[in-house]
């Protein structure tokens, strides 16, 4: 820890962290509001019809919580209203006769293509005040950062 | 929108605001953790307590309820908690007699501060994994980044 480089005086990582919560927390939010807006959908419903689109062979219940961060209960419910609503279906899993397999239905799946392409355009415009040489920049920021999140908070629970 | 170029195809784009959104999500709920454990605080009083050491003169509960962008029944539950620990005191303001101020006491600014200090420590450590000028280039693209949703999220609400 460099006290006196002038980047770390005067609280500067305190700040990049504030500014760094404060540009996800407002997008996240901005995208939140547009997913509402645009298809009616929430957040979370669009997240559970992600993890599942990029897992074409189906999840388990409990592997989908562990994607989705949310509790057992949410998931519950979403896979409810997403079966009431023809996106999602409930099979039997070959390898595990209790577990259920989650799976989208092939409206779940054109249903999600079209938002995602849509989400995909909002991602690219909410970033579009940076040039490609930024974005590479920040990507390859974040990805060190992220890898050195990764041990600390895994050995630290 | 450059769709050719070889950054934003592959959705490289994408991947970048999930990667924004996971080391976000990762370093909150890190400090959320850590400031359970050392000062068994939750984040929400952390903030609140901040908020109002960043205003020494007092804030009123809506001005406060803003800087948490928290319900207000949120600000309320954690002045009653606060105030009751000795931390926060409800002065009657000059200006508005129907509204009150909320102070941090003399007991509360040195329990923040000594929290405020490890807080700062810990946002070090976790940002450790990058030098100085990677800490810059990232407060510097964050930066843009902010201002280019700003506008966007006022005016689409």
């Amino acid at each position: 820890m460099k006290r006196d480089d002038p980047f770390v005086s005067d609280h500067a990582t305190l700040k990049l962290w504030l500014r760094l919560l404060s540009c996800s927390t407002q997008m996240e939010s901005e995208i939140r509001r547009r997913l509402r807006k645009r298809f009616g959908i929430s957040l979370g419903r669009f997240d559970y019809l992600a993890a599942l689109h990029r897992h074409p062979h189906g999840l388990k219940m409990s592997e989908l919580s562990r994607h989705l961060r949310v509790t057992g209960g949410n998931v519950t419910g979403l896979t409810d209203d997403l079966e009431r609503d023809g996106m999602v279906v409930r099979e039997s899993n070959p390898t595990d006769r209790r577990a259920w397999m989650l799976k989208l239905t092939a409206r779940g799946r054109r249903t999600f293509e079209t938002m995602a392409r849509e989400h995909e355009q909002w991602v690219l415009e909410l970033f579009g005040g940076l040039d490609d040489h930024a974005l590479g920049e920040l990507y390859a920021h974040l990805g060190v950062l992220r890898t050195h999140l990764k041990p600390d908070t895994e050995e630290s629970r």
